[in-house]
């Protein structure tokens, strides 16, 4: 394998040119797309329309003449096609977290109706600190056990004990993908519900949520989905779900008909009741356009491109860059991969992935250990994961990244 | 009182430069910045900034060299100073409609901690109704009772059984202002906290609440602050109860070290646990745009002027469309009065704000009677308001709005 060899890749590569639907900075090699997704292109055109526009002239009016009020559906509909979910079934509203929050909470009072002495939530060890702390909360609050497990545990872990299995479907530090049709069966034979995090796959993989049978799901808009920093979430619910108990923030967007500004909460039909305030119109119309770059490509055929994609990253590495240190965490398997590839190191990794992105090679490290590459193959070529490995060559072997000093360690995954 | 009189008073005005900040459509006079803020001319420049350069050229570098992952403080410590709190007391987050769960649950858990038997919550029956929702669903969780009185019964309603008292400080329907330092010191003295929505007084008229020994507050983006539709909103906690217990929503972003990505949570110290997921940066930087605005002026020049507006206006109603069934429902004397003036009619409430819409003078209608008409100090002249009632002189004389169709009642306040 040479670089003319991922050249040649990318000559063949029918989806190469979804790369011109993006604003890409030249010189960089952007591997943080499951951290913060690149610009689209139409959207500063898009945001600009609705500042000035929809805002600036039309004011109060564009709620209902340029359709604000109907955006997190508008948004959901699409969104709804990349997770096997149907029309009508998801809206675009709030964060992760507080989506999080909102179906763990239905999900409990759903199981708990049945099974009032099911008192565990089942997660993963190393599953994202928030859909963690979210958990934990709910747990404390209602008295409750949060209980842990490694990722081959989990399924063993699933008993007449359980209430809720929570999962992101890609683990963010190892790339790891569960099977969520298995394990969601396997909660139901518990007779657990399953609730999921599709924050590193929707966009990222084939997800088809009706063919796993899950119960409840949520997601991120700003990675895969590249709908701009902090872009609003989703939230999903199986129908025959949507319509049981109320989700907890029952605020008016919610309501079957807030502008009857009634003083009594009567929740909307079907999964509505899941928004709570006002949306973040500037945010949620950029997400639009993110979810339309994905929307451009064929999912099987991205799913294709990004374990090509990840196969050979972990092939170079392992090969050019042998006798440093760096072991893969992320599955092998290519059938047992998200879209990123993650390596930890004894030491440095910190350091390193800053000398990678002083030369232009952005991923991310993940505390305490963990150099994190994400391929998002709308906008990455075979081209870029050769000349990332090549920069990660040069950086080990030069010893240039025990120069680097840095302050600050936040980014937000 | 004349046309000329009101040119006159806008030629002395010293706020008037001030609407220069603002993009205003032409031949529109603008009621409506109670529900929807006007656009800071300085909004697309920035929003064009954080789009183009922070997110596209800069990409996930931009939570710490532009500054997004404090964002949420920053532009908080800019709106503490409209509402009477210190820096590092107030955040930006979600919507005024989470934050107020945040609110109500830290509150409820702090009095029941001492008096586990106080079971109501005490309410205005015309308050916001996502206010009204957001409580009737934690009363309902937790085996309490929303307790919903008229105006002037509220302070009666405060007894030993009162946990907490919750209150927009202007009533979205009326333009009342709740004296807050009055109803606090009632609340206290009933053993009870004290929970503010500011939704209509941040931005509109000067709010201290340190000085009326507030517990908490939440409050709008997106309307006297100019933020942009669905800006995100505002809390804050006096220092006495910001550690006090988790909030519920213990989402990442409130964690003392998010970036440490440990799997327990852990709340940061002060008003920083009130936070929850990753913030909607588009939304949340045009919002420190439209704060900018309010702080370009003196809040009792402003209040001054709001004052002089709204008489003005009410007057002039009163006097030249007597007979046409129209009543005052905003308070008559100047201290009871927000920043809105409200009247209400028996029929064709709806069709008379939507004729006047089609003239061009946009207030809006609020089921099932009443006629809004919000006045915003920074871009509202004396003269709008004289030609504002013009036009409504003349859609009432002419019978106009009775041909008036619409399908449509959405608007969003």
């Amino acid at each position: 394998m040479t670089r003319n060899d991922c050249i040649a890749r990318d000559t063949n590569d029918a989806l190469a040119p979804l790369r011109a639907l993006f604003e890409l900075p030249p010189g960089v090699i952007y591997l943080d797309g499951n951290s913060l997704g690149a610009l689209p292109k139409a959207t500063p055109q898009r945001v600009r329309q609705v500042v000035r526009d929809e805002w600036g002239r039309d004011l109060i009016k564009s709620w209902n003449s340029a359709g604000w009020i109907t955006l997190p559906q508008r948004v959901g509909d699409k969104i709804a096609r990349l997770v096997g979910a149907q029309a009508g079934e998801l809206v675009v509203a709030d964060s992760t977290s507080v989506n999080l929050f909102k179906v763990l909470s239905t999900a409990l009072a759903i199981v708990r109706a049945d099974a009032p002495r099911r008192a565990r939530i089942v997660s993963e060890r190393s599953n994202f600190p928030t859909d963690l702390y979210i958990a934990e909360g709910l747990a404390r609050e209602r008295g409750l056990q949060l209980v842990l497990a490694e990722p081959d545990e989990i399924a063993g872990t699933l008993d007449e004990r359980t209430a809720l299995l929570v999962l992101t479907q890609v683990n963010y530090r190892t790339g790891r993908l569960h099977d969520m049709a298995a394990l969601t069966r396997r909660a139901h034979n518990a007779g657990a519900l399953a609730v999921w995090d599709l924050a590193h796959s929707a966009g990222a993989l084939p997800v088809d949520l009706h063919a796993a049978g899950a119960d409840f799901a949520v997601g991120c808009g700003y990675k895969y989905l590249n709908g701009g920093p902090g872009a609003p979430a989703f939230v999903w619910a199986h129908p025959r779900h949507a319509e049981r108990f109320w989700q907890p923030l029952s605020g008016w967007m919610g309501h079957a008909c807030p502008f009857e500004f009634t003083s009594d909460y009567r929740p909307a039909a079907g999964i509505a009741r899941y928004l709570c305030g006002t949306p973040p119109v500037l945010s949620l119309a950029a997400l639009e356009c993110g979810v339309d770059t994905v929307l451009a490509a064929d999912m099987a055929a991205l799913r294709e491109k990004s374990l090509a994609l990840t196969s050979l990253f972990i092939e170079l590495v392992e090969s050019r860059c042998a006798g440093f240190g760096l072991s893969l965490v992320t599955p092998r398997e290519a059938a047992l991969r998200g879209s990123q590839v993650c390596f930890s190191r004894a030491e440095g990794g910190y350091a390193i992935v800053q000398a990678l992105i002083e030369r232009g090679v952005i991923g991310d490290f993940r505390s305490p250990d963990i150099l994190r590459f994400g391929f998002t193959p709308l906008y990455t070529s075979f081209t870029d994961a050769w000349d990332a490995v090549e920069h990660l060559v040069q950086v080990l072997e030069s010893g240039q990244w025990r120069e680097t000093r840095f302050n600050q360690r936040a980014a937000v995954t």
